[in-house]
């Protein structure tokens, strides 16, 4: 060290900006506005069991180690060919053969504003199926963006093939959007009869599959799909951070021919296509253009390679049976809960929700279980809330052993509040 | 399970959608597109030195350890506290006191656009400081926006304060964007004379402060900045995943008086002042409008309190320290680099950038760098991919070891490329 001092001083307070001839080196702390005391302790965290579909989503094991593997530089063979894995896997997860499938950093929120910054120009026309808490907030996005034409129906409706094309040959849009599995409701809107009347019509779907892929049959190029968008951390078992997506030729030609720019940047798709990132073009350099979240690569590539292993009917019927027999068990136990859905085809695959009598709290309830229990389920969104109780088993926690728990803990937690759990007469 | 699939089974194919009758369950593979064989192999990565400052950057072994903590529901109040913990861990990073201190989903690009989205309305003027990629792609970001006036100088300029308020003063601008480390070009811009400019002119100053925060002095309030942006993976160590920024009660006033709204819903100011996920207001309830990365949120709560208990005088010192020495290594070992900056006060503390003489391309040592000895350094932007070598010291690699390390493998790849390396005479 002492060699190289004679040439770091005086350099120092050059570089140091704005401190002019102040040897900061020698510093004290009264300088420096000091950290706060919190930040200096331990960080504390508890196992929680993650049943809620929306605060929270197990990751699976295989997918959370990868964060311990060896960071790469980004433009290395392995890593380039975990991007081509994740395109695969996302391929399969949609079953699409779109070479245009990729996953951009940020939630699925961020995903479904990209998918609309890119696809509407101004003087296009977006008909919105809408059906629930996501879809009134696909509105507000596509009203930030240019004037939307929403189909109005209360939260938990469902759309039939008359009611759209009656819309779409009215209203002539160029965007049919469409939330397959409208959580917040619990609803399943069943999408396979939008892209036939979209390709009938010349207009382009795009379509929220956040709480369908890798739970639920999907299949993106059978049923006509031009967009999907969705999370990592519901059917694929990622962490949260990535948005997978996939474009059809259809959406791609939209995209391509457009003679205005979107508000993004960063992900704008003609950007994507330049710098190559995603290898929309493998015969062509790889390039970034942002920091690439290397351990969420990672992750998101074991999530999906995870899925692949398995295989997607396997994935679906582990979905399917572990949340009908949480229903069935549930409604045995406490004959004082209803499904909100009434209509079993209406029922999301991945969603178990039930209405309580006037006497319930379901806020109180999700408390409790939390406070003792350590089990985050959710207790309803907007109008609904104290009213129902949703429980969700994705991923690492669709399986009858969670199901059984959660039995015994709802036991627990209604003798707590005193209700009684009598067999239904 | 007999007792259940007399349940499971009827439903399942109402539930299925579009598969009406058709019990899936029983389907066999060839109904599904196949996933490819490339995602069953297993991952595979190899440990690489981090330093090109771009193409990846070393994540904080306690920081990286923080994923394997056990995830949590979102509004728990050991999740509370670690929104909290970053928002104290940000404003000690930044210097400042601002309550409107955050950090979005996205990648330090997406935190920039995000920022100009907010702030920028229209009939607004942006006057940027272009001096260099950064600068360009703010450029380009503002148009999509609104029309900006940029100030042109060459990559690797640096503004005075008297061209600056001459800009001001004709231009008119609402926002002044600078970039406070240009890494492209290895440029440190000045900054603490643009805060008193923009008080005395009414106008906003945003600043990139990417590579600047947490490797060199700055200090946010002190020079009056309104609002800066930075990523997770420079001065903070954290992963990729996360953009940190801070505004000014000048900058929220201008967020909150506008009349028209920004592009973006998700990362709309007023929608955090909304659903108060950040605590913007900590007597208001905590409503989150997203899925929280909450795996992320840990790292960044770890990478913030490392460098908290280390203190922010250390991280500046190891970084000016093993980054100064690199390079006057490099420059005594090797007579033939020079000093691509050449003025000392205008180099950035975080990066040594040196130039090659014509018979070198550093692409060439850069592709044996990384297919020898799994160290990455970045070889140019642009107009000097080629010309330059560039190095990058940050975080748990900003130390005399690594230096050593890099100043031995450049000795094996000068020599492998047959050029001498004696001493300069």
């Amino acid at each position: 060290m002492a060699t190289t001092s004679a040439i770091i001083l005086p350099c120092l307070f050059l570089i140091a900006g704005g401190q002019n001839n102040h040897d900061w080196l020698s510093w004290g702390n009264e300088a420096i506005l000091p950290p706060h005391s919190s930040i200096l302790e331990k960080i504390d965290t508890k196992p929680t069991l993650l049943v809620s579909g929306g605060r929270g989503n197990p990751t699976q094991p295989s997918s959370i180690a990868a964060f311990n593997l060896p960071q790469m530089a980004i433009a290395e063979d392995a890593v380039i060919k975990i991007v081509e894995d994740i395109k695969h896997g996302l391929r399969y997860l949609f079953q699409t053969n779109n070479s245009n499938t990729l996953a951009i950093v940020g939630t699925g929120s961020l995903g479904i504003e990209t998918v609309l910054d890119n696809l509407v120009e101004p003087g296009d026309t977006v008909l919105i199926l809408l059906n629930g808490m996501w879809a009134d907030r696909v509105k507000e996005i596509v009203t930030r963006l240019r004037i939307p034409i929403p189909m109005m129906k209360p939260p938990g409706s469902i759309f039939t093939m008359e009611e759209v094309e009656l819309e779409i040959r009215s209203k002539k849009p160029k965007i049919v959007y469409a939330v397959n599995g409208e959580s917040s409701a619990g609803v399943f809107q069943k999408v396979d009869f939008i892209g036939d009347l979209c390709h009938k019509h010349g207009c382009i779907t795009v379509l929220d599959v956040i709480h369908i892929v890798g739970i639920q049959p999907f299949f993106m190029d059978k049923w006509k799909m031009d967009v999907v968008v969705c999370n990592t951390q519901k059917g694929i078992g990622a962490p949260v951070g990535k948005a997978p997506m996939s474009f059809s030729s259809r959406a791609v030609e939209k995209m391509t021919n457009r003679t205005t720019t979107p508000h993004t940047l960063l992900n704008d798709f003609q950007s994507w296509q330049k710098y190559n990132y995603w290898r929309l073009d493998a015969t062509r350099p790889y390039f970034t253009h942002h920091s690439v979240p290397i351990l969420l690569m990672y992750t998101l590539r074991e999530g999906l390679a995870l899925l692949s292993r398995d295989g997607l009917i396997s994935s679906w019927k582990k979905h399917a049976e572990s949340n009908l027999y949480l229903r069935k068990r549930l409604l045995e136990e406490f004959p004082f809960l209803t499904d909100t859905v009434t209509e079993p085809k209406n029922r999301l695959v991945g969603v178990v929700m039930l209405s309580f009598p006037n006497y319930l709290n379901s806020t109180e309830i999700r408390t409790h279980l939390i406070e003792k229990h350590n089990v985050d389920v959710n207790n309803g969104f907007g109008p609904s809330v104290g009213k129902v109780i949703r429980f969700a088993l994705l991923g690492a926690n669709a399986n009858f052993e969670v199901a059984d728990k959660l039995v015994n803990v709802m036991k627990e937690t209604f003798a707590h509040f005193n209700v009684s759990s009598s067999p239904k007469t």
